[in-house]
């Protein structure tokens, strides 16, 4: 990671080595550091920037904020049903949580057919697609559900209730990585709408409201008080609701519209909830093979009818590139980088 | 169900009387007959009129074509594994393959804390609403999905692959019966659509495409070999696209994109697939009771940030006043109604 000008292309792990030091700084355990590490430089290398480097700093103010996240939390699982295990994150992130009960989960969607995993009292900051990649990697179909901090007014509202609560969805196809997407519940990311802010872009119609709930394009506004609205409508906003409730009522945690950040100017990270669901397509299917085969047969008649890029496409073009070429890493993110490290 | 001029109010039990006969007398089993009759009643008592006495024609059409869905069709079901139920409903309808399933798969979500139904080769022409209340009357989370006949384009593309694809969620809640919504993935329902054909008027914009893939706000150039987009743009897309994984890849039956009617004109029904996914709300919340009660709270929240009308507000209301008074149903329809009796 050294060189000046243009744009350094790091491999993989060279980034994880960067990264992880940075996190263990600020207070999380060598294991967990490696971790958020592995996950933040997968994100940029997926090319998806919003969670992948542009976030190290939002990890670092939030380990810096006194009281909020346990960066050497060490999570608790309980073991709850023959297909459902239940994780307390103690207060810690939720990446290394879900990592700690990753294999017992497989094992008890292959032996129910079905499994579902309930984290509390978590914090989450990664790209949500690679949460459920690893299980469709192997072999399983996972759905995914995390809450946030409030953000997004109800259908119709004028006050936040709801968190970006993000939807994420994996599936093992025959001959390519699996399929998969994720996306907020909101119109847009937050991440987004500051940008948009510093940039000086209007948003689009149907974004967002501003302090007196009225509907706005200024991202100014939306963040200065304001709120986001649901993506579709009356219908985006149902599942902007069904994801509280899987995400707090469910795993036993506070709804988005809860939790007081009053305290804690600055952070990045929520604490909340999420829920993972596991089918096993083999117990689906029974003796009929190849269900990867047919999620491939489904995905080439979605690209005949005239569908040119398929959800994830772009970040597995990236991936592949990155894994040829490197990740490409600005001069301003190696200054960053830089800083943080001596901070 | 006598009178004229005015629409008559009958109660629920004797509405099931006129529709059950009707259906056998076109092929269904007695018992067959008897819950879907049971279910269209239900949808015409909750105000869902799409899926209510509206309907009635389009079962005895299906009925009638040769070769089509089997009235009598008597569902098999396997215990695939602990947490998973298949149920093949061969050739039948989907409601009488569901309710055969019901209580066994109540009792695996109880057992193991998250359970799965997948249906095959099953008809659907319901209310998914319905589908999914039981679930939650019996305090279970329940989250649905069927796909269906072609008729939504790829996000971007210019074709109909998937079917419309709907999604349904239901939830118990302290205080009330449970929280109940359903969707189609589309942008519109298709009956919306012949609605306003028959009506003159013209889509909201981003509805459907015409038979050359160009944008129309023309319903009758969407009927007319066009189709109706996602609704939300790429992100409903993709739930669309989800639920073709889930109720035909997973079941093991077709998408809705090689679904052939072409031998079939007229028929209402789908050959198609039905996921249903079950979680025990105790499993996830531990020692901590009142599922029921925080899903309250959090519609509370809701209201007071301004949402008027949650998700099935109107259908429960509906429902009671049908049960104090009994169910609306028009001249036009008794006149409908006793055509198909007479037949």
């Amino acid at each position: 990671m050294t060189g000046t000008g243009s744009s350094d292309r790091v491999p993989l792990a060279d980034l994880v080595e960067t990264l992880s030091p940075i996190l263990e700084r600020y207070g999380c355990s060598n294991a967990v550091a490696r971790l958020l590490a592995e996950n933040c430089a997968a994100a940029e290398r997926d090319g998806a920037h919003s969670h992948g480097l542009f976030r190290m700093r939002g990890y670092v103010d939030t380990l810096r904020s006194p009281g909020w996240v346990d960066g050497r939390a060490v999570p608790s699982i309980e073991d709850a049903a023959p297909g459902f295990l239940r994780i307390d994150a103690r207060n810690g992130f939720a990446v290394p949580a879900l990592a700690a009960g990753r294999d017992l989960a497989i094992r008890k969607a292959r032996e129910n057919g079905v499994a579902a995993v309930a984290i509390r009292d978590s914090h989450h900051l990664g790209a949500l697609s690679l949460d459920v990649e690893p299980f469709a990697d192997a072999g399983l179909v996972a759905l995914t559900f995390i809450n946030s901090m409030r953000a997004v007014v109800p259908f119709g509202g004028h006050r936040a209730v709801f968190g970006t609560n993000p939807i994420a969805f994996a599936t093992p196809r025959a001959g390519d990585a699996p399929l998969v997407f994720d996306m907020a519940t909101s119109s847009m990311a937050n991440g987004d709408v500051q940008l948009a802010a510093r940039e000086g872009r209007a948003l689009p119609a149907d974004t967002g409201i501003d302090r007196a709930g009225r509907p706005t394009t200024d991202p100014k506004a939306v963040l200065d008080g304001g709120a986001l609205v649901s993506f579709g409508g009356h219908k985006g906003a149902a599942l902007s609701l069904m994801v509280e409730i899987f995400c707090a009522a469910l795993v036993g945690g506070g709804f988005s519209g809860e939790l007081d950040l009053s305290g804690h100017p600055g952070v990045a990270t929520p604490r909340s909830g999420q829920t993972v669901l596991l089918i096993d397509p083999d117990a689906g299917r029974g003796r009929l093979p190849d269900f990867a085969g047919r999620v491939a047969t489904l995905l080439s008649m979605v690209r005949e009818a005239g569908q040119e890029r398929l959800p994830g496409d772009r970040r597995l073009q990236a991936r592949r590139v990155a894994e040829r070429r490197g990740i490409p890493v600005s001069p301003e993110m190696r200054a960053t980088l830089a800083e943080l490290a001596a901070g």
